[in-house]
């Protein structure tokens, strides 16, 4: 075997990119996750592994609400500026162009192809991290990213980050299609 | 605004795709997980919402150890098949090279790029699914997917699923450096 030794510090290879929404006494923000997957089937709930540290969990504790937005690759240096600075110094309130769904906790950014507000379902208590736990109220997308009304990857052209290279990537080439391509596999 | 609602079912746009390695009554098991992401930094934990009747939690409840392997582009039908079956019908333990590290119920998988091997932090009981939670024992990779000791995404060539189009996709271009690209946006 070949194996080389990495350490623990991994992460997934690769993990999307999003922006976390929320509002923190009265101010709109927002934090670039990567941390963060859909973890229940029924009802939808995602969870976000967030530093207990981080302004955000002020908003996400006072309003038990918050939103999950997808940016486009064409909006990864306002997205980047999200993750270098705390709410709790700068105002990333102009950022974005923002709109609300039904909660008024979980303001979502115009111009993403992605973006869903979420009712706190449960924070998990971990060592460094809460693990928000969001039950899905809506979604929302826009026509020019949709193809047969179903989200066109091409079109919403989503970002990827890798680490520890600290890098941002498109999604590239379809290389099959899933729960189709292992049919006439057998090993 | 040109909103158009969504619903609720929606996943991350993209998710990474993964194996989930486990040892079920002694044998070895494969299942394809597109539902994870780490969620503490530390010590590293993952986390991954697996449905409660899946035969993978089987060899988790009995053995408190998984792994979590990250295929190529390359074993994309190998990958897709262990995503088709349960390990209850369909005996999956020749699929793929087997490797073991420190704990004997997390199997990985050889010619991953990444694979790493988890003990059991705890369970989430959430309504469908458990939300399975491991510390990170060790990483492994192999020299032809690194540079300069560190993981190279066009080496090791991972794979992204996107529903409800379901499929699947390499990674693509460079966009730009995480934690730099936003340093001198101001709004």
């Amino acid at each position: 075997m070949d194996q080389v030794k990495m350490g623990t510090r991994v992460t997934p290879c690769p993990m999307p990119v999003t922006l976390v929404g929320t509002k923190v006494e009265g101010r709109v923000n927002f934090m670039a996750v990567a941390w963060i997957a859909r973890v229940n089937n029924k009802p939808p709930i995602w969870g976000a592994g967030i530093a207990k540290r981080h302004f955000t969990m002020k908003g996400i504790h006072e309003n038990r609400e918050f939103s999950i937005n997808f940016p486009t690759a064409e909006m990864i240096t306002e997205t980047d500026y999200c993750g270098l600075g705390s709410g709790s110094k700068i105002d990333k309130s102009d950022v974005f162009d923002v709109f609300y769904g039904a909660l008024e906790g979980a303001p979502m950014i115009a111009g993403c192809p992605l973006a869903i507000e979420c009712r706190v379902h449960d924070v998990v208590d971990m060592p460094t991290n809460y693990l928000v736990l969001g039950e899905v109220v809506e979604a929302y997308s826009e026509e020019r990213f949709l193809t047969d009304d179903r989200l066109d990857i091409k079109k919403a052209n989503p970002v990827v980050l890798t680490m520890p290279d600290n890098r941002y990537w498109t999604v590239g080439e379809h290389v099959a299609d899933a729960w189709e391509a292992g049919k006439y596999f057998r090993p």
